[in-house]
């Protein structure tokens, strides 16, 4: 398989999880500064114009949420989603859900206004609110998803890699991490991983 | 099961499937006019204060795509998602996926808009790119998503009912349904089917 990612985008979860899973994979850097994402070739391969897109025998995949549970189940050894419990699969859905429509969506606003308005002062007034807007969906993320240790308890699943990732962004979002005490020490927990630290290294590799 | 919904809200998607796979369910209406998803009884429920809201034996569900693979996982005999094709259902995840990050977001826009912006000038500049971000979401779905006769092609699925729903708002969002026609095909031989019909009866009837 092949990872095609641009560093500090939400890329990063597909990536953590192919270490996970312990796949082999390669990854390939769509470079954002001359925009490769919008190149004939990319294109060709993601219509999109975005990250990721996993590359598999079958064929391309898109979407953070579908790529994570495709590889929970090509690797069912992983033990990374209960894929035998609807209920607690769709809890673990429920979550991932949550932070691709509304979390992600919310950190979107600050560089990415101009997909919902054309007026510069809107430009502007959406930046203005991405630290009250992206806190809101932490919140909840705090209060009533985030069991703890890991997302979904004890078990770790796809989940937490999604969820260390979108954190990244709150600094940079202007996000008062305060309130967000069990978020922040998910956060701290998942940067141990051995996994983590190598797909973090190998994104911002000058090779990659 | 109950799902709790409002009228011409994302939660027909689950209303249809739970038509689709014949489940044992009932309805419960949660009046916005009167502010009721803001109520201690419904946000001790659901504390996001939206629908749709599933109520099952095992607890409580919320994200349209989480709750129409749950449906999809309990009555496998409805045959609404390939649930032994790794690759398959990705694609399927894909689609859902893309309909509520990306198509139902711009959507959102429209009426909505505060949860991004708080200047009034900013909303309307929101609702005036409305028509354009939501026809490019259905453009992305009419050219590259949509295999035809059904959103997977011969097999219909819970990506069906989802497509379904959000092109209910077309119209009312502004957007021009001629660079469409494969999506509002779609539509149409959906409004043919009973459980379609059931679904959207019930949701209108006074008493539901």
């Amino acid at each position: 398989m092949k990872l095609h990612y641009a560093p500090h985008t939400c890329a990063l979860a597909s990536h953590i999880v192919l270490e996970e899973v312990g796949a082999d994979y390669e990854i390939n850097r769509i470079d954002f500064s001359i925009a490769e994402e919008n190149s004939p070739e990319y294109l060709a391969m993601n219509p999109k114009g975005r990250v990721p897109l996993l590359e598999t025998a079958q064929g391309y995949l898109t979407e953070t949420p579908a790529i994570l549970v495709y590889l929970a189940q090509c690797y069912p050894q992983a033990n990374l989603a209960p894929l035998d419990d609807a209920f607690a699969f769709a809890e673990l859905q429920s979550f991932n859900s949550y932070l691709c429509s509304t979390v992600h969506v919310a950190h979107a606003h600050r560089l990415r206004g101009n997909r919902w308005a054309d007026d510069p002062g809107a430009i502007i007034a959406m930046q203005e609110k991405v630290p009250a807007s992206v806190l809101a969906g932490f919140l909840y993320v705090e209060d009533n998803y985030l069991r703890g240790p890991w997302v979904m308890g004890d078990q770790y699943s796809i989940a937490d890699p999604y969820l260390f990732t979108l954190a990244q962004w709150l600094e940079a979002d202007g996000v008062d991490l305060q309130p967000l005490p069990r978020v922040i020490d998910h956060r701290s927990r998942m940067l141990q991983r051995e996994t983590v630290q190598t797909a973090i290294s190998a994104e911002l590799s000058p090779s990659a």
